[in-house]
């Protein structure tokens, strides 16, 4: 499997969503088209998104939902387990780290940190850590907390990583900064501000 | 000035946030390498992003954090009043209403959206409602409440866009479904699933 770009990441999203609804609503068959329709493109696109993987579906009959669901699971990687750490836990991040997708798509939040020291120690959502579950039997659901990270105001150049981030192979950056990650670590950064000045350019600018 | 890219877009909100960091500390000059030490860039690239829009700073003495500030926020469209309808009050939708940076950005929460009927009519967060703040002095504010949307999982084809986002010049979609907007009024869609399905892939694919 090659490189793919992440429009196509992204449209796979978008199928394995109605792949989903459709599996909820008990049918068990769907086509490019009905795929295309749903993801806002072409059926066209939707093949040409497919065959990256392989051959699918069956000329005529379209595609099973129950296989093409768990290919396209595979592909993204889901249902494995993948911990994660979140940074920036203020209102949305807080928000955002209750999500139950996250476990539904194997993620385990192991720590929220935030350069707010009144937050340090506070438990965050119904996050868990797992090290402190496996640690002993018994011991039941423990929530995770947040942790100290460094102030993005007032760090020094080049050493905007919390440093307790590393080991974990993955970052999700929800804080109004950026976050340069270690090597191996792998970060997505999801930003309201910034969606919003993007929204508001494309408003100022679609007349052009 | 011609279209740019997404990504210096978004690198533009960075410089912005770093911009306003300085101001709050009373800072105000600053170099394209500082700019580009806290954007994860290099400073040719931050030369590069400025350059889209004319000339400015003084050679050796760096930019003005006022005045690049004043500019990037025009180029960004933001100070105008914006008129956004959000899609989708989930919890995470529920918190990004909440959100104080709308206001700051010139965006104005009219209605939020959902397919859920037992959330329509119920206040979300604090958005406001200008056209009910306008129809009488001294009503105070109003809350923005929910509205029925469309259940996207039912849909006719082609049919995904809430009727009643018509004449709303701006879209937020949190709904964990693709949304087809009219002619002229522009979505942005921020879909938490699809960002950890983004990961995931990323993590899954890091190594070949």
């Amino acid at each position: 499997v090659k490189r793919i770009a992440d429009s196509t990441v992204r449209r796979l999203s978008v199928y394995l969503r109605y792949l989903e609804e459709l599996a909820a609503r008990d049918i068990g068959t769907t086509s490019s088209e009905e795929l295309a329709q749903y993801g806002g493109t072409t059926s066209a696109q939707v093949r040409k998104d497919l065959s990256f993987f392989g051959s699918f579906g069956t000329r005529g009959l379209g595609y099973s939902v129950a296989e093409l669901s768990a290919k396209i699971r595979e592909i993204l990687g889901l249902g494995r387990e993948w911990k994660v750490v979140i940074i920036g836990a203020g209102k949305i991040g807080s928000a955002l780290s209750a999500y139950r997708g996250f476990a539904q798509r194997g993620f385990v939040v192991v720590g929220v940190y935030d350069n707010d020291p009144s937050k340090v120690g506070r438990p965050v959502g119904r996050a868990t850590h797992p090290r402190h579950q496996r640690a002993g039997a018994g011991r039941g659901r423990r929530e995770a907390r947040h942790r100290r990270a460094r102030d993005p105001g007032r760090r020094r150049p080049g050493r905007g990583r919390p440093d307790r981030a590393r080991g974990h192979p993955a970052i999700l950056n929800f804080a109004p900064a950026q976050v340069q990650a270690p090597p191996g670590v792998t970060i997505k950064t999801v930003n309201m501000a910034m969606e919003l000045e993007g929204l508001s350019y494309a408003l100022r600018h679609r007349d052009e």
